[in-house]
This record gives structure tokens, sequence and C-alpha cells, in this order.
């Protein structure tokens, strides 16, 4: 089945505390997105790849590509007010009927191929899956007045992306209202009553939103 | 208030899938357990080091502690066979009646001192700490037959090392019987009634439990 991979680009890099937005942060001497976008790429170069960027960040965008020479094949689609605004119009953008989407955020460049290609299989046959992992440390539930009790760490998962889905199912996910609980696609989907599905994610699979994860990420590049 | 530090360093190296108990491996060329507990000598000389080793191990630690000429003052006391053992016998070996105890991952070597000295103060009022920081990644609570819902990740916390206790709180919880709901010492603590605080973690500080996490952390040491 055709395959797409939406990348959602739209952070300011506020938590960064950067002017440059994260995913224009260079890795090892590349802007970050340049790599989750090559991860896709070498993974299977039949997938169709579709980058959704803030507006204000196209053209740089663009003045990146040519200054790095970038001639991955990419669509690039103007994202919305919210992360939900951003994915949908990333969709909207494909008129494929039957067709396999992974949904990634741009600054995870460390995805597997391996983890990519497993996660468009799966979907096939489970329609919406994604990554997770166990939970290394353990986690507390935090109530008011800062009270916290501690909860069984081996009933959660830590969720990563790509979530994938067939487009005829994610699309009809996003045709829903806005709702401030959607925190990811898998919980958009799930706001239609449908189930997701959960395989293996990676810890080296993460998600560049400090200072700190650009040293790690500088490591786990090297060790690649 | 005389300060203590347990450090608890009883892993088998089961999940590195390697023969060397990870508090050994090598990080910058010395053992991690090393830089540990030179976490704690660096951020203040007057906090009494308690390390708890399987007794397995404990010729080992010696032996490298001869080969890497590594001279900081610590007591060597044997674990049990459950981590809850463990702590308790390291507790058991100090019998200062006032004194704030710092209760650490031998594999958390990157906790700055800034944290260590934040930790013990904080404790002399609130009696029950733990750091702890926010969820990067979305989780999800798993149910029967691989059935999950997505939960609202800043309700929950990750919690790291130390764990710092007044003594006295955290004899009285260790007097309690084992029970596999004590995963760390703050639900042993939690098991009397008593409020545990949360304070302020870090992303550096890291427990190193898998290959990934080596590379990692040789990347947080080669940034601080």
């Amino acid at each position: 089945m055709k395959k797409y991979a939406v990348i959602v680009a739209g952070g300011s890099g506020k938590r960064m505390g950067t002017a440059i937005p994260k995913q224009f942060l260079l890795l090892d001497g590349k802007p970050i997105l340049m790599h989750t976008l090559l991860s896709f790429f070498s993974a299977d170069k039949n997938i169709s790849l579709v980058v959704v960027l803030p507006e204000a960040h196209i053209s740089t965008w663009q003045s990146l590509c040519e200054a790095y020479n970038f001639t991955i094949p990419h669509q690039v689609v103007e994202g919305g007010i919210e992360r939900f605004f951003s994915v949908k119009k990333g969709l909207n953008s494909i008129t494929e009927k039957h067709a396999i989407v992974a949904i990634h955020d741009g600054v995870r460049p460390f995805v597997s191929a391996q983890t990519i290609m497993n996660s468009f299989s799966q979907t096939e046959t489970l329609k919406a899956t994604t990554l997770a992992v166990d939970l290394k440390d353990s986690i507390r539930l935090v109530g008011e007045g800062g009270n916290s009790k501690a909860v069984d760490r081996s009933l959660y998962k830590l969720i990563q992306t790509p979530q994938t889905f067939s487009i005829e199912l994610i699309k009809k996910a996003y045709r829903q209202e806005y709702s401030s609980v959607f925190t990811d696609d898998a919980s958009v989907v799930e706001g239609i009553g449908e189930k997701i599905h959960l395989i293996k994610g990676e810890y080296n699979n993460i998600k560049i939103t400090t200072p700190e994860d650009l040293v790690i990420g500088e490591a786990i590049l090297s060790s690649l």
C-alpha cells in the first residue's frame, strides 16, 4: 500500500531557550529536521514525505535546503495554530484513498529504518499503531496541594512517534472538533472510539526538546 | 545536621547484556560507581558515603578501588536479596540519631552538586523529599488484552534519586515488613503514611541501565 510520512515540525524553540526553532538546530552540522527526513527516506525511498511547518518558518527551511544542498523530495505544508490543525493540514494534502500514513515529530531524528518499516507493515493489519517503550524511572501521580502517590510504572508506557494509521481512519478522526485532550494522534483516534495498538519503540528515538537532548543526540548519532 | 548518602549498587547487569555489573562499567575510563561517589564527595566532603553492594561484588569493588587508586572515603555494606533489604542494611550501618540521609542509585552518576545540596537543605524542613521531573513524552495506561488509554501526562512526574529523608523517619519506614509494592524509598515512606515532597530533579540525572544509556552518559559527561 502507498506509504506517507507527515513530519510535524511546529515547535518554536521556547523550551530550548534558543532563537532558532529547535527543528533547525544543527546536529552533527546539519539541521535536525533534515536528519529526520533522511531517516524515512533511507528506510524506503517510496515513502512520500510531507513536512508541516509554521508559515513563519517556511522560507527559512527553503533557504536551509538550498544552503545544505538538501535534495530529498518532500512536500511542504503550512501548519496551524495547534499541533492538531497542523497534522490535519498535512493529512488533507494527501489525496490517496488507500494508504498508510506515519505521523512523526520533526525533532525525533533517530528512529531506525527497521522501526519505520515495522510501523508501516503492522499498520496494514492493525490500522492504528503507536510506538511505546517501558518507563525506566518510577512515576508518581501528582494531586492537589503538591500531594503525590506512587503508581505502578509497569502499567504505563512512554509513547513515541511515528504513530501510524490507515489514511481513512486518521482522516475520519481528524474530522472531529478540536479538543485540548488531544495531545497526540493516538488520542485523536481514540476520540472516535478506535483502538490503538502499541508496538515496539526504541530508547534512542528521543524527542529533542531541551539543550541536554542536543548533547545526547550528538552521542546517539555518533554511536549509530 | 550530619549528612549521609547511601549509594545502592545492587544491579547484576541483566538489562545491560554484559557480564560486568553495570555499576562497574567504564564511563570515560572509570567505573560508573566511582563517578557517582565523586558527585557526592565533590558536592560536600562532609557527606558520609555508604555503598551497598551485593556480597559477590565486594571484592571486585575493592580491587577496582586499588586499580584506579580511588581514595574517596566510603564505607562498604553488604546488600540483601531485594533493593529494600539492601537499603535497610545501609541505613542500619548509620548510628547517628539526628541526620539527613540521601538514598541514591549507584548508576546515576550525573546528579549535580547543586541538586545534592538542595536535597539535603530542603529535607531539613520537609523530612521526606524526592527528585522529580516532568515527562517529555506522552504516556498511556495499559490494560488487559493490550488495550491502552491516553492519560494526562501533566498529572505525572518521573521520579529520580536522591530520595532524601530524616534518619528517624526513614528508619521507621524500613521497620515495616517488605512488600513488593515498595519500588523505591518514597513508596516505603508512604507505607507508614508520611507525605513525600517532590523537589526539582534534572534531566541529565539519568539511570544507566541499557547500552544506549552508556552512550548517552559519555555525552553528558563530556558536556559537563
